[in-house]
């Protein structure tokens, strides 16, 4: 029984019959019928006019944003524990072409305005220090916290008045709207996000991200760069396909209120041993070595995430009986 | 009928058969039990040991290799028409951090020793002129042309007593075999090839490339290199599932053959008219815009290549009935 | 004596002396009285407002503004003989961060409009084929050609109907407006240049180039890829009080008119051995092995240009009697 | 008078005497005769054979160093006070085409092997993170303290065990052993260092830095290096005969005394007011902020350094009755 990342579940069967169904002839990379429905799909379900890109993984959506958000010789500012710092291999520094990350600070790789205003103040505005251009957020964060719309939108203002581009890498952006409710609008372009890295991947699908821009006069340029990166694949169609049934019926919300579900079941087992308050489908859990071994005794998979705690993960497809199974076995501890 | 470009084929049956097979939960990235296969089942291939990476594109396996091959600072030599020069949005340049592509002549996008060594003559050696580090040649060409396993050998043996590295982008390395009738050991490593873009994409296979290493210590750095482009796929079963089921009783060969056998048909048809030799799955016409007119009217779609020519692309795929319609179509002209 | 390189002159003695005057303590980097004289001095010269930056190569003039002006994953046109891409070490790839160089054609160096449009047309505008952002000329050319104003008008109106920028490598600007006798400013921005390296050391400068920003929004950038490149010296003073020397008097013009002096006296002599007309300070000789030997038997030094051709070059300290001596030894071959 | 840097104090008389001395016609760029007596000259000082390279600021010298230690996609520890992290502009990301820094902590700018080691420690060993590929220090530190040849032994020892290499940035080398009395030789290769940036300009020197290279297998990619980023001068030989001025008869070391004796009486006088001990030529005194407005209304400047702190930097030239009148002023207080 594997709660070790959402990563490595399956696809979801409707994703597959998708692939499936697209497989046929068609206009190579993103000229087929299929890719030509993504800007209008995403347009609808933001509210707003967007241009969706699909792209092979977070890393891609990501730092190409980022490129286009931030000029080689200025800076993102993100937390020390954001995904594009720890887990990328430096791909920000690949792709901008050597821009800088700032790193700050938070409990649960969460930043406040209070701690990116700072970061800003610190920083000398001379040509010998690095400028920041943008700012990057992860929304659920690393260690599963969500920010709230209104938390974006502080962080967005603030963004705005100096200038400085706004990125939200979404990899469990489903996963934190399935808990506060609250719209893709309202915690997106209308909190000032200018560019979002759309997980899917994590949710049920296969191989596709989506990267939206809400500035949509970066399409062109993204455009460029996704094929400059080796991210524009000839049979294109067959990733479309996988995101347009994910947005179908809204499956893309219903996977993820699953994996929360889940997730939110072992919270209440595992109490007071919780790092971080569960808001997505993470769980980090302070658990002495011989626990953790007994956990893993009884058949249970997980990583150690430092000394004395570990991290589980739940997803679209976890199942019921197995969550139950643990749930027991850590209140048992 | 369309004839644009085997780019655009459906992926066969058993490919997509595989990835459903591989669509369960397994650790993420390349740790899955299929990927796990890749360096045997191609170290087998080859009949060498070599390493193995799965890539989405072939500008992804194209330059990751040169990237390793050619420091920042020194120069790739390829032809004029080599799809990293005219096809990949600068990819080369990317992935290098600036490396210099240097452009080499010569009908149908085919290399010489002559001319390769030439060029190297020319180049001054001191430090203001950009000194080369690596040769790239296409097999089966640009314009469908095929190396013999003793054309690539003079290459690369030059290439070894200059030190420089030898790569081969065999984004139709299936039809140029099936073409020669030579091995792969014959006409890769054996002739000198340090790195090779195997395609698979364009001849049945869906999303998956390999990028094969012969010199086997830059596999370190490959790895790295794909995660930090954002290459490395979170689901990497279903690209080691695709490249498995294509190797599979020499399925890649046996696609290959089949489009080769329809480009002979047309070719056949097309006699005087035709730019090149015909020794793969592409061919070049000479047509009157009148004539490509007549083609279009009865219902079959390609590119325009230039005033007075157009490109026909065969796949395995192509239907007997089509191209029976489109030789004869030819003829008629 | 030497007339292989205007590069190796000695400095102008008034150059010496204007570092000698400022070498006492003032603020640092760029914040001296010198350096802050700049922008006006040269905003005096061409007759529009400029922003001008002392850097200490032509070749980081050229690939500083023509980073500024061509985003990594577009091209700069430019001759295949010019400075840019023959003698730099790639340092166009380094500064952009891998843009392309698209080599053009043409006698002597030198770009006309009709070469310029006929590149541009050859370029799909698809993401798959690299699009172009800029294009650079020299003046006077590698080949010692010079562009009459309306010259480079016709080129820079091209530029601007077509959305591209247009650079000017002026190590030898000088030497060309010696000969035309036109005006910097028709030269240049008013022909619809953006950026201008003005070079000084080939022509009595000891360390200090000049880049000329005619679009000025562009200098906050360059200001911080200067320093990013480290090329900010912290004694800069140095660097702008020899540019002021040279601007005094019009030392930079007189310098030039003595070298071209030079030129034309051994042209004369030259005559029917000339490769190209003599229009600044550069000559290039058909001549046999055994006549370049018979000359450097007596004494001249100068570079073999490929086989049969020499290269001489005069500088603004080519004494009369040498230049004198080898107008007579080259009559008398 | 002015203690805020001693980058801004003027060239020793001997420097310009130099450069006058070395303004004749010869080879350009490195070719010349002075320039070609730099390999042998530090090699003697250093009793090892190494590779010197002019270049013409620490910047340039720090980061083409570290370029050649570092990959692009490999990481570099360095203090998070470091010049190169915090007053290049970015210069590392740029030279080495998006390396990372990895920043760590300890007072006064100093890295001990405890805080390096730990920090290696900390990185995972797999394709997600990026791994370190070198060290860099700074001596004197940006805060004035000094590494005793033992110190960086400790450093180099580890370095070496792990494969990393080690760069000191020496902007102000000459302070810190005119303070231990150590040698060169054992603080820098005996003690594990690959690359040294050795600075002159803040020293006495005008425009010239040299970049020694103890693995000297280095020095062919260094030369294309420096030449790739605009930092190969025409006349070369200015910069030559600058730091061979500041190597005879040791003034270089003689001029780092001065500073140093200037530094010492001020410390005297700061006493408790010191942040750090004053082990070079820079002083960080606690002072509050009408405290600073009357030594400036007194004539001194300096910079503010954060909130009630100060920097005075003394340099070769600084004048005795300057430095009385200062520390008189500062017991005063």
């Amino acid at each position: 029984m594997r709660f070790f990342s959402d990563n490595a579940a399956p696809a979801h069967p409707k994703v597959l019959e998708a692939i499936a169904a697209s497989n046929r002839l068609d206009t190579a990379y993103d000229g087929d019928e299929w890719s030509k429905r993504l800007d209008g799909a995403f347009s609808d379900l933001f509210g707003t006019e967007v241009r969706a890109f699909w792209v092979t993984t977070g890393t891609a959506a990501n730092c190409l944003a980022l490129a286009a958000l931030c000029p080689p010789y200025r800076a993102i500012l993100c937390h020390q524990d954001a995904h594009i710092e720890v887990d990328e291999a430096g791909a920000p520094g690949f792709f901008t072409g050597g821009a800088k990350l700032v790193l700050l600070d938070g409990p649960g790789a969460k930043l406040t305005l209070h701690v990116v205003a700072a970061a800003c103040e610190a920083i000398r505005n001379d040509v010998h220090q690095v400028q920041p251009a943008a700012i990057s957020i992860t929304n659920a964060t690393e260690y599963g916290l969500v920010y709230r719309a209104s938390e974006v939108a502080r962080i967005g203002e603030f963004a705005k008045e100096r200038g400085l581009a706004l990125h939200m890498d979404g990899a469990r952006l489903a996963n934190a709207l399935a808990t506060t409710g609250e719209s893709l609008a309202d915690t997106t372009w209308r909190a000032g996000v200018d560019a979002l890295s759309f997980g899917f991947v994590k949710n049920g699908g296969l191989t596709a991200e989506a990267l939206i821009l809400f500035r949509t006069e970066l399409a062109d340029e993204i455009a460029v760069r996704r094929k400059r990166a080796g991210h524009l694949l000839s049979k294109g169609r067959m990733m479309a396909a996988q995101i347009l049934a994910m947005l179908e019926d809204d499956l893309w919300l219903e996977n993820a209120r699953a994996a929360n579900a889940a997730a939110k079941a072992l919270a209440k087992a595992a109490g007071p041993r919780l790092v971080y308050p569960v808001e997505a489908n993470e769980l980090f859990l302070k658990l002495t070595d011989a626990e953790a071994a007994r956990l893993r005794d009884r058949g249970f998979d997980f990583y150690e995430w430092g000394p004395g705690q570990i991290r589980l993960v739940t997803s679209w497809d976890s199942r019921a009986e197995d969550v139950e199974r643990l749930a027991t076995a850590i209140a048992a501890l």
